[in-house]
């Protein structure tokens, strides 16, 4: 196996002209340090592009440090997306990425990252699934959080809520007005809500609220079938617009509609969430918010390797297609309110 | 945790009114007992429940067992599909699935599967990526290989080979004459071949030639990308239809045909293969084959706990959906040949 000769410690003291155990002492937080000669450490080593935790351990020992990442469901593709992006920022970082799938399943998911943390995984990783309480949860080893901010266990998270601004913001600039917003309930206790939908919910009436607006509402469980399901019966009426806080419901939705013949963008547009794959193959292609998953999978290893502390909130940007265009002008019988 | 009590191997032995060292030399092929015996604890096994391997252990020990997959890229739906498989067959028996990603890179993937080993996987399955050398590895634990049968190292694989055939027999009925077959090259050298993308070219193959017709060929790299790019300039020709051995080429095929008004299945049919969800979520929907995933993965634990020996062989079904259709009769002078 080829490498380039990784920055060690060592360099970083030579730099510095202190002893390596100081380097190491300001690496990990241990020892008595002065914040400022902490910062001076940490700032060389961000210079010298020292690669923290894993390579040096790996070249040592011949075995890589470990991540372990705990994902709701493997055939989700924003899941699937997520774990590449982990994998290639762990591989960065000369670690390895163990992934395991929670099954639909709080107390799998519980059990995964008990397992996780068992078989040596230096730190976890967990996008929770619905209803967790990962509170009360005590593990071993580090466990970073990727969720929405509401979540106050969360470590990184793609702005979500700001996402929902851009979706209502570029609708409004196309004149649409009557607008389905489509989201993904929880059970009707409210215990099971996911805290990411409920954020993208809250960005998009925000925006609807402040230009006078009450858009439609109705819920689906988070599933491409759900959604074309339903769309299969609906009446468009007045609505000019489908704004979905996830993928599978936008793109169930648009195949639906397209299956029966309402023209979309022409007659209704259709938003979604994720920049998926699925999105690019419908026709037409989806209008969807992109979440940047290389810069939440570095940021929240830099937070399982103690690189990183306090909340992270990574920018979304909206990815315009075909899927929307400007409302329809629609006859006056047909509005409904 | 809440758990139902599981089934021991004591129950076993009660409800035959043998010895529970009997049971367990029954269920792990070991000691010398007759193969009606061996039958009856096993048939009595499946008939309670019996969770094999994993469960037991796990109790015992407060620990799961562990199994680790090792495949090409989680962003492909087909491996993301056959991760799932494979932690809901782990979970059957009790047991954990630790999956890696191969990265597009073989170092990435040998290094996985030591890494898994060392991380005190119980056995590793891999899916290999093109160019593997596994031959060359010595793991401290079972490896189970998923790959074409033409690699000697397979222990299950789906029928790849009658997927070919089942295409070519579908074509063939709708009157297709001239068929494009679109594959995935290996490099130049062959060493890189795909022996799945091979056996299914040679599965198509074999059924036209006995119909005395003799495909066009057309390689390109596997990716949705480049088929698109590839087929927004295509000229169909005489060619009325494009048969695939990935559904990633044939829906990058399908989505630039029908984004250029060539209609499809009306003026191009296309073919895939996988089922995976995007052929679901195209329009048309993707005519495409399906493979038993469950099946396999449950082969190839049975494999990697040393219940299964010698290849396994998985059956696969043609999935007709609207992509395909009888061939138009070509006006003359579109007939090139």
């Amino acid at each position: 196996m080829k490498r380039s000769k990784p920055v060690s410690q060592q360099d970083i003291a030579d730099a510095l002209n202190i002893s390596r155990a100081t380097v190491s002492n300001a690496l990990n937080g241990t020892g008595r340090l002065s914040p400022e000669l902490m910062q001076r450490v940490r700032d060389k080593a961000a210079e010298l592009n020292f690669a923290p935790s894993g390579l040096g351990r790996a070249l040592r020992t011949g075995r890589s440090s470990t991540i372990g990442l705990v994902l709701p469901d493997f055939r989700m593709p924003l899941f699937a997306e997520f774990a590449r992006a982990f994998a290639m920022a762990a591989r960065r970082r000369g670690m390895v990425l163990m992934v395991a799938d929670s099954l639909g399943d709080l107390e799998v998911q519980d059990q995964n990252l008990a397992d996780l943390a068992a078989r040596g995984s230096d730190a976890l990783v967990v996008i929770p699934m619905r209803g967790s309480r990962l509170d009360r949860m005590t593990l071993a080893k580090p466990m970073v959080v990727i969720d929405a901010e509401s979540n106050p266990l969360n470590a990184v998270a793609s702005d979500h809520r700001d996402g929902g601004r851009q979706v209502a913001a570029h609708l409004l600039s196309l004149g649409h007005r009557e607008v389905l917003l489509l989201s993904a309930p929880g059970d009707p206790s409210g215990r099971d809500a996911s805290r990411v939908n409920d954020a993208r919910v809250a960005g998009m009436t925000e925006v609807f609220t402040a230009a006078g607006l009450a858009p439609h509402q109705l819920t689906l469980p988070n599933r491409l079938e759900a959604a074309r399901e339903h769309f299969s019966r609906w009446q468009p009426g007045a609505i000019t617009a489908v704004a979905a806080t996830y993928d599978a419901l936008a793109v169930g939705a648009l195949s639906a509609l397209v299956a029966r013949g309402i023209a979309v963008p022409q007659q209704v547009s259709v938003t979604g969430f994720d920049n998926t794959v699925w999105g690019q193959i419908t026709t037409p292609r989806l209008t969807t918010i992109r979440q940047d998953l290389d810069a939440v999978a570095e940021r929240a290893l830099a937070h399982a390797t103690g690189d990183a502390h306090g909340a992270g909130i990574v920018p979304v940007t909206l990815e315009p297609r075909e899927s929307t265009a400007p409302a329809p002008s629609l006859p006056q019988d047909r509005i409904a309110r």
